[in-house]
């Protein structure tokens, strides 16, 4: 079981646009983090799809969050970006064979589904109690509050980055 | 985010695994699922390089369960066959760009990957609290005490199954 890679790169994302003052162009937040445009455009236009952000059109046009980072959570960019389906999909095993139950007799999930589905609505409820904004805290109680102030200044600077490239991953 | 197919195939094996007197060859376990055997078998197979049936030989051989059945959890048979990989992998992509974290700062995981961890926790937590004897008795209480006492006989009944074939799926 493995999540898309683009759930990272789009959270990412989404906490970097708690910090803009203004609309972010889709290079620019790949520019921010050494990626493929082409890549990351993919992931925007997943969360744009999803109604989380939204393309600005124009000369100072880009990508903006279009509610409050407290009103967005994880599960929603994890969905947006991977799909919502759960990880189990019950495939009545027990309709099968010689002994199968007759579907008539299949009112409810078999105890099976029941117990995937348990799991998968645990994995969900923690994803949904968090919101973009309580990671964008995280990144400030984690790197002190110049971090995302560091990024707002970056995105409001110059195109053609003229800073200092540092430790690249 | 996808499960194999196979964890399916894997529990209803580990539950029909708890009623059986004798080893039960992987042939019969295909045909009670009316499933093909080859792919049957390499789910048991990963069953068995677990540690949690183990393939008995000779002319009455076959699989049983090597521990009672409440000591074995669905999380075991989950990781048996899908791995045991977390769904979300970091890339440390906060080590990348003109704005990365020196790697020496990265001394705890960030906390886009804390909370994906958590989720993780949670859906690993509720696979762990339930065992394959809740599932069994979870098919006792929905189709009655004679369910798993009607595998319990066919699985000693002849091998050329002449019973009547109800209600496919």
């Amino acid at each position: 079981m493995k999540l898309s890679g683009g759930v990272e790169w789009a959270l990412h994302c989404c906490v970097v646009l708690t910090t803009a003052t203004e609309p972010v162009p889709a290079a620019r937040l790949a520019e921010l983090h050494d990626v493929s445009g082409s890549y990351l455009a993919k992931q925007l236009q997943a969360l744009s799809h999803a109604g989380l952000v939204t393309s600005v059109q124009g000369k100072a046009g880009g990508y903006v969050l279009t509610r409050a980072p407290e009103l967005i959570t994880i599960l929603e960019v994890v969905a947006a970006v991977d799909g919502a389906q759960p990880a189990f999909v019950c495939t009545e095993i027990r309709q099968r064979g010689p002994l199968a139950t007759p579907s008539a007799a299949c009112t409810q999930p078999c105890p099976i589904a029941r117990a995937m589905a348990g799991a998968d609505a645990a994995w969900r409820a923690a994803l949904q109690a968090i919101s973009i904004a309580d990671l964008a805290r995280g990144v400030e109680q984690d790197y002190g509050p110049t971090a995302l102030g560091g990024i707002r200044a970056w995105l409001s600077g110059p195109n053609d980055s003229d800073t200092t490239t540092v430790g690249q991953g």
